[in-house]
């Protein structure tokens, strides 16, 4: 969008809920500030939600259009109109670039106008600006981090007071840090639709949410949180994108970390993402994961630079392939009967799969035990083999619980 | 610049030392990337040396200049002759932004030719472009953190092994992460050049290198550190940049951080910048300090920025005034006559300056004992007042020792 002198730039709003209407002050109370940027006001020209507006009057008027309606239907074919009509396109809309990104930026790309989304993904942390311009002609190798600030909240309080999964999911609700029906949050959906527009943009390559396999967080015991404490271990929901063999593997699940890695501090409602490349080693950037007035500033952000000028909209190179079994470490507990044998016939078992164990803590409990260890990196599938083999065995007195870890130290 | 079909984009490239090599390298290796992301292939067309090359020459067949030759003569006047010429320059030359940078941002404005600088400052990290566009429309209260990737090597090594700065400067030369003259690292010049550039882009304000006072490390004791630990603090050497009474404060000192701080993790050759605003609450950014590859890697990113659009350069709207007596906590090394009264004369001096103890240590050494300790937030000049007060007490057997702490608590 050129600089036309002091004429003001028409924003058509699309949504007055929480983020809206904190974005629709913010253009009010910082339209100085945006005019000392790039030449030119900001003006909201019209608004529509669910009950009022009309969409082709606000789409006339309009100089660009913010969506922040959420969901796919109507706000796809909103997108697809105003970008077909010309009006450069700034959203906070996860879900419709994770299911519809391939039509959007084709379209984006076909009508010439910008597509900007940085609030979609980790709040207010500028991720998809640094993936998409900073390291625009970077081979980047992998992108992950903690993408959803309710399950970090929800195991941080959950590791620091030792309370169970149900009781901090209320606290979260009662704080709002978790929605009514927290869902999608932790079951690690909403991070997979971001951790799939993060992969698009770091690998060029059209990965869409079906392609994103995640696990929540919904089963994680306080015993798991307690044990890992013994083990030096803090636990996170992880989204990892990352160049596998010739391919890609995307995907979310709850993870520990070791003291020393950069993920390893990041507590409460925060998110952070890291990428990794030769050529810029590692970068990590974290910040506030939510929020109605910070997801607003980062659409305002876009917003100053739709306004300002041009950003590349990248082709698509090709079409990677999905990689579906990566390797992994593992935490692994098992309760057994405490009798002679049963260690030498697990540790065979796990053996003959060829898994080694890295760590170990036992402990006794009446006429059963507790075994807990940190396995090294295996391929998962055959760590899934092992696991089904261990819970064949008689020894068991319960299901055999894992969790990955990120084996690198710090 | 706009794109202009298949027509390759020739860069002037000014120094081929360890950055400009590997920046030709780069551009070399990643044009295929730079042509998918911009749409146009980048190619050196001329590199000029302190021993080869024309100017002229170069500036009539290039449609950008990289500047990576260093110092502010003659890369001042070439930067002024380029953009003077409607050619856009990058450069990687904090000196020449922090001493020129209202000429230079002046030139840039009047020519209508874009100005980049990330490598300039953080390395990697890509803090300018953050703060120029993602936060171009927010008010920041704060800019701070660490922003020289020696001192840090060194301020990390010290804690951890209890060596000594002499025998760790040196080890660090030895490993490449300090220089033969590492003058301008250790004394935290570096540093204040790096924050005068943050602080004129975060206030829009023209702040230059000889407003920013800077203390650096090379004083730093081994038992600081030891005394440290048992207060559970890490030392840092910091750049704080920050709104203050209406005005601002630019500075660079070192400074205990309690653990739980997001920069207290930032080990070895590492940067990391956090900013702080209402709206974002606060964005932490970390990675590599420094390193060719690593810069040439900021430098290139700037180069795509370039070919694909226009970013805003901002007027400088105001002359905010620069404040100099700021207030901090600090940590004070007392070495007195272990005899009566001692404390009581102490603690009265420091009460009579209004200076509150936080945290204590005493040891006992023969006659003599060591009274380390936190003192709450106070003006820097009282705290001065009551150092020098204390220095003139007969009880003391060596000269008070001063650091400061940052307070909250995260």
């Amino acid at each position: 969008m050129a600089a036309e002198g002091s004429k003001p730039v028409r924003i058509g709003l699309l949504g007055r809920g929480t983020v809206g209407g904190a974005f629709a002050e913010l253009v009010e109370s910082r339209a100085d500030a945006v005019e000392a940027a790039t030449g030119r006001r900001p003006e909201i020209s019209g608004v529509l939600t669910r009950s009022e507006g009309d969409f082709g009057a606000i789409l006339e008027r309009s100089d660009l259009i913010v969506e922040l309606i959420g969901g796919t239907d109507p706000a796809r074919q909103y997108a697809i109109d105003a970008m077909r009509a010309g009006r450069p396109l700034v959203t906070a809309n996860k879900q419709l670039l994770a299911q519809h990104g391939d039509e959007l930026f084709g379209i984006a790309r076909e009508s010439g106008v910008q597509l900007r989304f940085e609030a979609a993904v980790a709040g207010v942390i500028p991720i998809v600006r640094t993936i998409q311009e900073s390291f625009g002609a970077t081979e980047i190798d992998k992108v992950f981090g903690i993408v959803n600030g309710t399950t970090n909240f929800i195991l941080s309080e959950m590791a620091s007071t030792g309370a169970g999964y149900d009781e901090v999911l209320g606290r979260a609700q009662e704080l709002g840090y978790a929605e009514a029906d927290p869902t999608d949050d932790v079951n690690g959906a909403d991070a997979a639709a971001k951790m799939a527009i993060l992969a698009r943009l770091a690998f060029h390559t059209p990965i869409t949410l079906d392609e994103v396999p995640f696990e929540g967080i919904e089963s994680i015991q306080p015993d798991d949180l307690a044990y890992a404490k013994e083990l030096g271990l803090s636990l996170k929901l992880l989204g990892v994108a990352e160049r596998v063999d010739g391919g890609v593997s995307v995907r979310v699940f709850p993870c520990f970390l070791y003291p020393g890695h950069p993920l390893a501090p990041i507590e409460g409602p925060f998110n952070a993402v890291m990428v990794e490349a030769p050529e810029i080693t590692e970068v990590t950037m974290s910040g506030p994961g939510a929020g109605g007035l910070q997801t607003a500033s980062a659409v305002l952000g876009d917003v100053v630079s739709v306004i300002a000028g041009e950003v590349p909209v990248h082709e698509t190179r090709e079409r990677l392939p999905v990689v579906r079994d990566v390797a992994s470490s593992f935490y692994l507990y098992l309760e057994v009967a405490d009798r002679p044998g049963v260690l030498a016939r697990i540790a065979t078992l796990l053996g003959d799969h060829g898994i080694s164990v890295k760590s170990f803590v036992q402990r006794g409990i009446g006429d059963d035990a507790r075994l807990v260890m940190v396995v090294h990196q295996c391929l998962e599938s055959r760590f899934a083999a092992a696991v089904e083999g261990l819970a064949e065995l008689d020894d068991m007195r319960g299901p055999p619980r894992s969790i990955r870890v990120i084996e690198e130290q710090f």
